[in-house]
């Protein structure tokens, strides 16, 4: 079971931004931090953008900055905007999606066992924000650790 | 964020054995009931034999049965046993696996916060055992529907 890579790098993004707020970040900067395409990462931003997760400010002086306060962002809210497939299994996908119909489907509980499941697990995750999950005694290594202004020791 | 379909037809050959109890089942009737390659299946029914989840009995007469009581199946121990992959994101990969180093990791929380969101899943899923999964007045239903013998109506 994983998320999707995608999920991952949103995920990251967005901590990234968190880690540095108070000032402009650039896609260039993330992508290279985490070693991923730019070309991907433009995407990710774009539909963290739609979601009001991230600003992005535009032209000199511009940038990438957290679209709200990282308190405010939560971890539930981040997965279930960039997973665009909850579906854990083939019976749960919506109609006129589902790949691998089953017959036992009328009278098997699976999907919705698995529907709770996924209940519980968005559920720990809508608990958690951005800031929860960094640590405030850490987020000065952090800045250190990966600002690219920072000569490497 | 999906199960493997590998784990997806797991489950539902288990689930065809549970209804189908009192009776040796071939691979090619569960490969033909869902549509799925036998070679596929078979391989996925040799793991299931390994874990004691199905007992195969070789020759004339033979066929697959359920290794236990569907009463004694617990849904979370067969996803444990058929899912490779429980690492959520990159950074969750055991040491050595970690194909996405993130640079945050040192000061993240969200390790620690999607591990409690699998271990909410997982518990919902260890409350479930295929006996739960099929409502037993459907039974009837599901042994006429996906019974070969029967001839369509």
């Amino acid at each position: 079971m994983r998320l999707t890579l995608y999920t991952d790098y949103a995920l990251r993004t967005l901590l990234y931004l968190a880690v540095h707020t108070g000032r402009r970040v650039s896609i260039r900067e993330v992508a290279q931090t985490y070693g991923i395409s730019e070309n991907h990462l433009v995407k990710i931003i774009h539909h963290l953008g739609r979601g009001g997760f991230v600003h992005t400010q535009r032209g000199r002086g511009g940038g990438l900055t957290l679209g709200r306060p990282p308190e405010e962002i939560r971890v539930g809210d981040v997965v279930r905007h960039t997973e665009e497939d909850m579906a854990l299994v083939g019976c749960m996908a919506r109609y006129g999606e589902e790949v691998t119909p089953c017959l036992l489907s009328g009278g098997c509980r699976l999907r919705g066992v698995l529907g709770s499941a996924l209940g519980a697990f968005m559920e720990v995750l809508d608990r958690s924000t951005l800031a929860d999950l960094l640590q405030p005694y850490e987020r000065q290594t952090l800045m250190h650790a990966s600002d690219p202004t920072t000569p490497e020791p």
